[in-house]
């Protein structure tokens, strides 16, 4: 038999990750259906790090722990990012490139412009980054006490046909699910990261001493409302949406335009 | 007189931040040169935020102090992201939207995939989100002693144009400069992000108590070597880089591809 044969009978190996830490719900979901595709390996923040973004920690220095906690090939918590725990898995603990890289799933939405703000789906960006297949799943529901078990469903679908056909190159998938029970949800679709953006409130409170300290917050803008090829229009109705998302963030119309100008 | 004429006269209102954070040499360059375009407000990171991409403060609370280092209108360290910065500034401290958001000068490059962990462009990608033209300067020398004498007149002449022109929505500009007196500088180019990615290699140390811990470094790695349209090209063969930069991160052309699959 040919190394080649041998090695498309290989089990897959599967790195999972998120931004809510190694004791999530959210990634207690997605290891239970990962464990029943391939080998997997969990390299996650050992606390929440949410809205870090692509952040990478270059500042400081970084600490990893081996831990047992899912039964797992290998499992580690790490002090960083979403991000550096991928740089951490891929290049000092893993042994080949995995085959999928999974983050999430997220207590919470990632769709249209959350996606830049999202430890989540960074952590899948750097996955495309490094050339491995790589999806952020994301639950719209922030409780404890979230139902994981519709998205355990489609966690596996999409799963499974990313395993079968890969990506694109340079491109990750942004997946995102309605809160709703399996019956309800209509289906899965394709769709765009809407434009929108959030209104910040800066909430100010005040110290023991009398000093003011801030809480980000805000409320979410959607510009594209009512445009049925958006990921909040599918969200909204009833849908799971699957955005293909890009690490390139070059403006390829603008260059034109702007090539005009006498600089 | 009508409204419209008296606000075309209105000095312009800079927004300036960075990521290498309030006291660093290349905001001080970057805010001389914003002194002479018109009304200026400082709103920058009270310690270096370098690698922080994106990140916001969600999970923490934020401070800000009110700071008299560069007599401008308005001056503030804040103790969050950049990205922060630029929220905290648009919506508490600003009176009003600012003609212009400038980040940097960024002490070592942002071209490439670097403009994905910067903090320097994700507060100019922030601004853009925010609806304001906005530029990150970066000049390609990592020294405290860097000269930033060429860098200015660069800052200056692209400043002035965005001022003038506008820019096209939902796009900022990622300025690289090469490390040359201004003499030896060949032109602008407008350039696309180049594919490249970092070679991580986790650096690895021992603490007093011998419990290994990690500096996150690597190599940088250019996969569109002698493409011309980069913007590492422009950067070597003595060009300025200007990439027009989108937060829309949908992979648009993979919708198509990606609808055929059954789901």
């Amino acid at each position: 038999m040919s190394i080649f044969v041998l090695m498309k009978k290989r089990k897959p190996l599967i790195l999972v990750t998120n931004d809510d830490g190694i004791t999530a719900p959210g990634i207690v979901a997605l290891i239970e259906v990962m464990k029943t595709l391939g080998d997997v390996v969990v390299v996650a923040p050992d606390k929440a790090q949410s809205g870090m973004g692509h952040a990478i920690t270059i500042n400081a220095t970084l600490r990893i722990n081996k831990v047992k906690i899912y039964g797992v090939m290998d499992e580690y918590s790490c002090s960083g990012t979403p991000v550096d725990c991928v740089k951490f898995a891929v290049n000092k603990i893993m042994t080949r490139k995995p085959d999928l890289c999974v983050s999430g799933i997220n207590h919470g939405s990632n769709s249209s412009i959350n996606v830049i703000y999202s430890g989540t789906m960074s952590a899948a960006v750097e996955g495309a980054i490094e050339g491995i297949p790589s999806i952020g799943f994301s639950l719209l529901d922030l409780s404890i006490d979230a139902d994981f078990s519709a998205s355990k469903k489609i966690v596996k679908t999409i799963a499974l046909k990313v395993l079968k056909e890969g990506l694109p190159k340079g491109i990750c998938l942004n997946v995102n699910i309605p809160k709703l029970k399996f019956d309800e949800i209509k289906g899965i679709k394709i769709s765009r990261q809407a434009k929108a953006n959030w209104i910040e409130e800066l909430d100010e409170r005040f110290d023991p001493q009398g000093k003011p300290y801030y809480w980000l917050t805000g409320k979410f803008e959607n510009f594209d409302k009512g445009q049925k090829d958006t990921d909040v229009w599918a969200l909204e109705n009833n849908y799971v949406s699957v955005v293909p998302t890009q690490y390139d963030m070059t403006a390829h119309t603008a260059i034109k335009e702007l090539s005009k100008w006498k600089l």
